[in-house]
């Protein structure tokens, strides 16, 4: 193993989100993936992506894909569905010798495992459901699957508040917006936005024991691990690491949600500019 | 009069926000000025400015008005909470000839008018309320005035998906988030946010009929009348005029809502790049 080889198996995952949401795949790579090093970068001062153009979500992609780069990533991780439907190619194509994974082909595929019937509902922002990304990804797993999607907007407000639990409001509005997964219409339901898993308790209650949810975070880092370990790229140092957190702008207020989507402080932060 | 203060006359007035949210001061505008033009420019590329920092706000705030101020407009409102407790003076500084207004001055003026207790309440973004822009401006008007705050993030996703009425959710979150201002604790409250008219009626009716509302946008709109009049510069032609409206990005979005903050279909529309 030449020692450029050996130094890439040291090297950091890269993961991006335009905020907090992507803090959620990083808790789920951390759970998969514990002895591995991750830098992220939250592009704070252009989110949501969720409501701009596709050309300006690409723009604005490349540019943190970049900034990751320079800093010497083994991999990429793309832990926002905005950005994953919009430019999953180009960065792909960018760097062509660098794994990366958007969330929603793995969240897709794991999908289609999960379910018996082929009813496949899938939650998101308006941008994610409008650009029938989900759908098109399940279409290429199993092209006879019937997809249901629902726009959910507040629940990323709901999730940033921290009004998951014991909210009489969260549970009133979730069940306004999963009326359309009730009465067995559906079997397994993709959590197609990073901010969802804070609400997956909620979610579950609503929609029943007879939902399978899929978390994209912990598909895309099942995947992650696949890849890292059939490349003989996984880290292998027994040293401990810090993972490093980037946000473009707004550092106080990303940190204050960032515990909540976590579930730990962070570590080394900083302020970037792109 | 010279031709060029008799152009003036018949110039539009330009509006900016971050987004939709300034089309209820639009509103408010052609109520108060209906014979004025306006030029509305949405800067939805960058919203929402209420979770970025006060130095990148006030980088986009001066964008926003330079392109505005390229349209021979004779009065610039800002119609943003956030822009108007940032970059209200230097934007007044670097256009020292065309009067320009904020919403925050004209909103804390009336509402130290209506109270008769000298206890306020502001509800708003968390930007806004952080900045304490409303207790200050309050300060300046009654010294002696106390300032009860509240920031409500979920209002603005409520309004955005047209949630005002008829909705048992938002019922629960605006008691949550109105509690402070119950119980006779204040006598005026403050909507310090461009989207709160939206779901003014439930606030009302959880207020209570002994807590009068002030509406920034009215406020403005009545400072704006009051100034075009006692400089002579009010529009005096009879022709009709269009108002115009300009997005910066995902003008599909911005039209689909605009409707509902502005209470009628947009005219002439566009997209511009800053």
């Amino acid at each position: 193993m030449t020692s450029l080889a050996l130094r890439m198996k040291e090297s950091p995952i890269g993961v991006f989100d335009s905020g907090v949401g992507g803090l959620t795949v990083v808790k789920s790579l951390r759970r998969r993936l514990p002895n591995e090093q991750i830098i992220y970068l939250g592009d704070t001062a252009r989110l949501p992506y969720g409501t701009r153009s596709p050309a300006t979500v690409e723009r604005y992609a490349i540019q943190t894909a970049s900034f990751l780069e320079s800093l010497n990533i083994k991999m990429l991780v793309i832990a926002c569905n905005t950005a994953s439907a919009v430019a999953h190619g180009t960065l792909r194509a960018m760097y062509p010798s660098m794994p990366t994974l958007g969330v929603i082909q793995p969240g897709a595929k794991q999908a289609v495992r999960a379910s018996k019937s082929g009813r496949i509902g899938v939650i998101g922002t308006e941008a994610t459901v409008s650009s029938g990304a989900y759908a098109k990804a399940i279409a290429g797993f199993n092209p006879s699957a019937e997809v249901v999607s629902q726009a959910c907007p507040l629940f990323v407000a709901l999730a940033e508040e921290g009004w998951a639990e014991h909210e009489a409001a969260t549970r009133l509005i979730a069940d306004r917006y999963l009326e359309p997964f009730r009465g067995g219409r559906v079997d397994t339901l993709v959590l197609g936005c990073t901010h969802y898993p804070i609400l997956r308790d909620v979610i579950a209650d609503v929609v029943g024991p007879d939902v399978v949810l899929i978390d994209s975070g912990d598909a895309v880092a099942e995947e992650a691990a696949i890849l890292l370990a059939a490349s003989e790229q996984l880290r292998t140092s027994l040293e401990p690491c810090e993972d490093q957190f980037f946000v473009t702008d707004a550092a106080g207020r990303f940190r204050r949600v960032a515990e909540l989507f976590l579930g730990a402080a962070l570590e080394r932060f900083e302020t970037v500019e792109l």
